[in-house]
């Protein structure tokens, strides 16, 4: 049984791009399973891609190989990189797509790594290579399509035992992707912000239980509300619960939390003791 | 060569759900073949996911573990359960989801099941356990995931062999969910209704074609039409046909009949005698 | 190993109807691999299928299986056919689906192909049946549903090594669906058209690399710019660029160029040197 394949894009399903890759891979290991984890990330959405990435590692056996592909510099000089932290192998575009799930595995203590500046220093359990030996690639190169031309087929290699080492360069620090940390306020009020929006437009927060006060109260984009829901089913128009990524997340049960409070990425969520 | 589990849920393709069950289900039994049925059950719509998986069942190897998460009451006191009926194995929420196929396969004289109030009494050749088993599960129980840390585990230890007894406490019956029987009127006619809406709209009744006149007439919404089609290609508006499923269904060959005629469950359909 | 099944619909995933192929099969050869090329073809359309499927071929191994099943003709006489090219092997409906595949591995001299009127005649190197021998099929056959009862079935028979001519009578030819040539205007200037359009919007032509001059300026639907992109990142409304598929393609850097221009296939696309 070889390592399966993960594999996340922007690609969507409406075109066969997805399945392409696929045939690449399985012409190089037709013992690969390949998982898709999804191709709906919104186009070139580096930060979404990153947030589902570092939120699904731990649910894969230690020496999957994930397979991200949201590129927007395809065809640009940004690199391509694999990687390996704690055993899970990353093949994709340099580009700070893996920065979220290697700062995770940090602060579990399972990797060590160190922001420099707009670069992640990789420490212990981390390592990585820049992508530079052709013969594991196709023969020709597109400047579109590099999930078929380059990942797809280094990808195929390590789920078939290739060593990290083999395919190119090694390298020291990848391009980061700052993760918000809470603040905490002089009223003692703890502020953190909306990191991401999942398919249902639920706003999902830098905060996590050890985050919050006993009896909280919430407040983001002019609405606040009391107490900490444990499900999605509530009649309030706004519920906050820890979701299942281990992060709050505010949710509308029956709609869109995105959409009814115009707000995304970025939007400040205050939380206190009530 | 293990069995197969068959994958149904409404968690929709955008986020990391389905990607992310099937992690943990490769973690547990690698030589799992796990096969999408559909994951865009409309959200919490337990009729809809109950006809789809009473009309797909014997598409499937005899074994075969079906995996089904529509589950608007995750997180409160619903049970988990898992049920084996003419051979086919069973995971996901008692909420009535697998009441249409345990009924389909009575009606096949595959099992006998009988309803007693809200539930189904399982007879000859069906059997449940409550899932109870919690060393099956992930160390951490969630109260929005059970796919993830409940059903898809247990779906895993099935399709490698567990037998259903140690997963759980027996049980001797299930929610039900009633299926509505075509009536005879006084003047003949049948009286049928709309079961369920498929993804093009087209409106799938609870009449098979043994319940159909020679030479029908059907009356829904207000309009009415003579004669049973035998495919979707046609000039009308409207046609009825049996379908794929063995149910007639009324489609609007060029869009929506559920759009065009403002309905969905529960419409009554009629048929006579032309 | 055995051969894998490379499925392409118009289907789409909001039913089941994706997933009780792959249960069909299963059940005939557990062994099989089924790779979805994608199910997003929009509803009935040979000319998108034809063109996802040609691009296609040559990222999968050799010996593939191609499953396609877009049939607006399902329940009428149209024939279902299996097809043998160059080594890859292909099962679906008789309708023009497989001619481009065809014709550009004539193009490449792997095959051999003759347009007679409507149909494709089929010399060195490709071979095709009628499918007529049943025992391979369902038992039940409906009039709506061929990919579940004949085609899905046939692709698992040949997967597993049946051989063509066990499947039905030989056919010398297979209907054709005309690829339109570039033509040469007496301005020199080349007059391509749109092929198909995909699921960003990208209008895709006929014309590839060696149809274009050098510093190319083009027009289409009122417009005109110079020069051919190298990548889809530029701050122009319009560029041309050649795809990921081998085909000059007008896309919109910010959304659909198909929307944009209000066009899609037969839309001229003329081209000189600027």
């Amino acid at each position: 049984m070889t390592a399966p394949i993960v594999f996340l894009t922007d690609f969507g399903l409406r075109d066969a791009y997805v399945g392409i890759v696929k045939g690449v891979i399985h012409g190089r290991n037709p013992a690969a399973a390949v998982i898709d984890l999804t191709h709906e990330v919104p186009p070139q959405d580096i930060r979404r891609a990153a947030f589902v990435l570092a939120t699904s590692v731990a649910y894969f056996p230690v020496g999957s190989v994930f397979l991200v592909v949201v590129d927007p510099g395809v065809g640009t000089e940004r690199r391509g990189v694999a990687l390996e932290a704690a055993g899970w192998r990353f093949v994709g575009p340099d580009n700070g797509v893996f920065a979220w799930a290697l700062r995770f595995l940090a602060r579990e203590g399972r990797v060590t790594v160190v922001p420099e500046g707009a670069r992640l220093r990789l420490g212990t359990g981390a390592r990585a290579v820049e992508l530079t030996e052709r013969r594991f690639w196709r023969p020709d190169i597109s400047s579109t399509f590099h999930g078929r031309d380059i990942f797809g087929p280094v990808a195929a290699e390590l789920s078939r035992g290739r060593a990290l080492a083999e395919l190119g360069e090694p390298l020291d620090a990848l391009v980061d992707l700052p993760w918000p940390e809470p603040a905490r306020g002089a009223d003692g009020a703890v502020e953190g912000e909306i990191v991401t929006v999942d398919g249902y437009g639920n706003l999902i927060s830098n905060l996590r239980r050890e985050d919050l006060p006993v009896d909280p109260v919430f407040s983001i984009a002019g609405r606040s509300w009391r107490g900490l829901a444990r499900t999605f089913q509530s009649a309030a128009e706004l519920v906050a619960l820890i979701g299942s990524t281990g992060f709050l997340e505010v949710a509308a049960p029956n709609g869109s939390a995105a959409r009814l409070l115009q707000c995304g990425p970025g939007t400040i969520l205050r939380v206190w003791h009530g």
